[in-house]
């Protein structure tokens, strides 16, 4: 099944929009839990709220050889129903790309990855070629520092005026050959993220930083998402699976995942009958 | 010792501006040896010939869970006095980078590092913030793809017009307030070389592409080096480490440095006389 399919399936029979990002912050766990533990204990509480889950790679790389064995656990741990995101944002010359695109879809089985469009088009090709898999290219990013080149407004070959997010959604958009790719805008930016779902109606967009970024929630759904099109898919990491650090953690994730979800359908009920 | 003396260091010790970047393909290896076992007799057959060894992270992923042994197996052989640069390409926001940080300084001990400027300062501060360690930002790449988006032509916020690659190298020299920042600059880009290398002469810069990517020796160690500031550090791969694939490999890699280290160095000299 292509991952477009497989997050819209995902999506209905969970009646979500919602992705959890695991990026797990060990201070944050109650005692006594390992990384893994956590994480899958995350993902049994809440895996028939979301459309897809978000896996983090930094934070299990920064914990070295156990945080190895943890990302493979968590992985696996994801019903086979739920689409996995590899929030890695790879990219390379071309020969590197493709071992990356190996890791991440062969070794690792991830029905999706981030990746950095910084190189080109070569260096996102190898992942396209995986085609039932999926590719978010990161456009407009939530983070303070997105500014310092995504706005810096570019003339393309064609001699057109437009900020460097926007020529990246545009190539994007013309690597789409075989529909296996989405983009990246964050929450933060809304004004951008409406400007890119009106030029890519179709385009699946991943939309982090709501919750602890300060993005805009309405904006994220009224915005980025499209009824007649292009998925909009929700990110919240710190918010959920830190909701509580105690021995309860997993039953308080699961009340935050389902508030966020029935925030998120509200706004979108209002949009359909608006 | 700041990475850019240890650099030097080794430079002057082993009369070398070549690094070896280590991209081991087992399809070129020769049978009964491992990832880490050949990568290890090419680092024993080769550290005093080089300025720095450069690791490319995806080759190690690609293997799953023996990679990750392999990479520290690597990464442990490099002799201490020799700098290692984690070719890793990372980037995310603030508190994502830091993990990504701690894993290749911390965890695997990495003298430097790559990463991608696409999200700006906060996605790179966490690195910088290792104020002994090597940040090298991707400026102008080696690839066909690099075209796509580095060398459009942006206004920055004074209104300068300048290409994408070129308002990264300038952010990159106002963010070097520690002096651990480099750039990646290509070799098979010389002119883009040749302006960086006069707009920035102080910075270090790590040029990839020559060899199988076709980049001109010649011209990137014309444009690359100052003799007076900034060194340049030439990357060769696959030319040297898998000059053979035979049980001779060792052997045909020293030949392999060996001839190159001296080639860059007539250039070198020829630049000093003239």
């Amino acid at each position: 099944m292509n991952i477009v399919d497989k997050l819209v399936a995902a999506s209905r029979r969970n009646n979500s929009l919602l992705c959890i990002g695991l990026d797990p912050d060990s201070s944050q766990m109650p005692e006594g839990l390992d990384i893994a533990q956590f994480t899958c204990r995350i993902i049994q509480a809440t895996c028939d709220l979301v459309c897809a889950y978000k896996i983090n790679f930094a934070f299990f790389e920064a914990l070295g050889e156990r945080g190895y064995y943890a990302l493979e656990a968590v992985r696996s741990h994801i019903p086979a129903d739920v689409p996995s995101i590899a929030d890695a944002k790879r990219g390379d010359i071309g020969n590197t790309s493709k071992a990356y695109a190996r890791a991440v879809f062969e070794q690792l089985n991830f029905d999706a990855v981030t990746v950095n469009p910084y190189m080109g088009c070569d260096s996102i090709q190898p992942f396209i070629d995986y085609a039932e898999r999926g590719v978010f290219i990161l456009c407009r990013t939530s983070n303070a520092g997105a500014d310092d080149f995504q706005s810096l407004v570019c003339s393309n070959r064609e001699g057109r005026q437009m900020p460097l997010y926007q020529q990246v959604a545009q190539k994007a958009a013309e690597w789409n050959l075989k529909g296996n790719i989405g983009l990246v805008v964050g929450a933060t930016a809304p004004n951008e993220l409406s400007i890119i779902r009106q030029a890519h109606p179709m385009l699946p967009i991943l939309i982090p930083g709501i919750g602890n970024q300060g993005g805009d929630l309405e904006k994220a759904v009224r915005f980025g998402f499209n009824p007649e099109g292009g998925m909009a898919i929700i990110n919240s990491s710190r918010q959920i699976i830190h909701a509580s650090s105690g021995a309860d953690f997993a039953h308080h994730a699961r009340r935050a995942a389902l508030a966020l979800k029935n925030d998120i359908n509200s706004i979108r009920q209002s949009m359909v009958k608006s």
